[in-house]
């Protein structure tokens, strides 16, 4: 099937399924919130890394759809706690629940989104469900070490490229290599076959979040759906940064804290770190490293025999590196 | 072995297993405000009837002991959310984690405790591990929806008995009765034992809450380890209020609700709300139920065949009873 037609189809079935978990369930107060989140959109990306990941080692959609939507209602639920450690109003266009609704609520909602989520996965029938079930709680933990190195990063100066790598491998990478690999157990891989979908997973995500660091500067806010800048904002450490820190001149370090030192980034400021950053070779070092992950990511796909999902799973990552939100 | 020196020896186990679990562990913003939980104490409630539930229809301590640890990091997990959301101080005479840290680390914190609790738990050896960890997971949804319940409580009136009843089964009795089903399972119990430790651990939960909330207005803060009145404050649903507004006199409950609005209740305040529970025959109505459910747990017991750890949890029911803090 074309690829995008094939995408198409199964982001509806994800979203329908989504929207299904938590219909007519009370109290409302704890599912409405999830309904909200689920209407909200998203890219969908674990879940259909994970059934691409199934498929491309000849597995099928049914035998993986159950922890497909688990690894989406876990990264939901990250979504909803980090906001609020973060204090972000927006994400994907919409309020987060904390501001449409209070704090309690968002944590709760997140709390009963991992729930739900083990309650999802524990549908699967499979010989190896207790690995699967490792995997994705150690996945889990190296998650929330991450969010926590991501939150002391915020009080720290002279990050290297080594702890940012460390950090976003945990915060982000390791998630997306575990959809890959749970879809790889899932379709009854090799053990070569498993490794080499979970490297092109571990790979893959880390190019996503450098590309989230890019987008967090050069996108629109229409597009990305919440305010340019954030990141600097809240002193989060990003590619961009570590790079800029370690690489810009004093005149162009001063200049570029004079800019972030601020509530709200106004446009003009905005363009001024973007030209530092051009000047910097920031933006292109920035550019070369997620190219040369993507290759690598590409390279362990080699290591299955080729299929159609296989080569959806080429196109997913090309286009992850070129999207604009 | 003699009742009081066997809890001893189990609790000690309990908590030198619990401490080892985050020790030299990174990154410390993630894994210090746990060691605190752990070294704050706690009843352990939740894992000794685990352990004797599994020991009583003829398992070992060593089939249990991660799945016993496991109910004690859900349960630790409930606490430090829990108290956030109730803009509580104080948990066992220590500052709460939100407090003593921040609500960022608060919130991950408890998100650490639930992964850690599954991680735990996914270390237990057993044929029906799936059915195990379904258990655990649909208490801990039970759970998030009594929590959700509770807080929509607070800012309702005409709470009914029925209500009260099916909030406090699933914010505190379900994971007293899966930690008893979790046990049984373990110990390898027949269809029928297992129902009896479910229902005796349903009923004794119950009774656990009701003696909870009898304690928020008759103990000691020092005993206590939280200021007295705190439930009232927070216009939390008990069953001291919910009997009350049902069977008070009007001029009960004009004398009850000025002393109740207000931020602090003063030691005078107190007693006049004790005064007007006896008076309506609240706190007798309270005993009653807790000796109801007492009774109507043991006599589940009466369905396993009697050894010395059924033994221990007939007398650990009756300490529950009777417990001043």
């Amino acid at each position: 099937m074309d690829y995008t037609k094939r995408m198409d189809a199964l982001r509806s079935q994800i979203d329908r399924d989504l929207q299904t978990l938590c219909r007519d369930k009370e109290p409302s107060s704890l599912y409405e919130p999830m309904q909200y989140l689920f209407d909200s959109g998203g890219k969908r990306i674990r879940p259909l890394l994970l059934i691409l990941s199934c498929e491309a080692v000849g597995g099928a959609v049914r035998d993986c759809l159950d922890a497909a939507l688990a690894v989406e209602l876990l990264h939901t639920f990250t979504l909803v706690h980090d906001d609020m450690m973060d204090h972000d109003d927006l994400r994907r266009g919409h309020e987060t629940v904390h501001r449409k609704w209070d704090e309690a609520t968002a944590i709760l909602t997140g709390d009963g989104l991992v729930t739900l989520a083990y309650q999802t996965l524990l549908k699967t029938t499979h010989l190896q469900i207790q690995e699967i079930l490792k995997s994705f709680t150690d996945g889990l933990l190296v998650l929330c070490e991450g969010q926590a190195m991501d939150k002391e990063f915020e009080d720290r100066s002279g990050i290297s490229l080594d702890d940012y790598n460390r950090m976003i491998y945990q915060k982000t990478g390791k998630l997306i290599e575990v959809s890959c690999e749970i879809g790889a157990i899932l379709g009854d891989a090799s053990a070569k076959e498993k490794t080499a979908l979970k490297e092109f997973g571990k790979n893959l995500g880390l190019a996503f979040q450098i590309q989230d660091d890019m987008l967090d500067i050069l996108s629109h806010e229409s597009v990305l759906g919440k305010p340019i800048g954030s990141d600097l904002v809240e002193n989060k450490k990003t590619y961009l940064t570590v790079h800029f820190y370690t690489n810009g001149s004093a005149s162009q370090i001063d200049r570029f804290n004079a800019c972030i030192h601020k509530k709200v980034l106004e446009p003009e400021d905005i363009q001024v770190i973007r030209d530092i950053y051009e000047e910097t070779g920031t933006l292109e070092s920035s550019r070369q490293c997620i190219q040369n992950l993507i290759s690598e990511a590409l390279r362990h796909l080699e290591g299955i025999k080729p299929n159609e999902s296989g080569e959806h799973l080429k196109q997913f990552s090309l286009q992850l590196r070129d999207r604009v939100s």
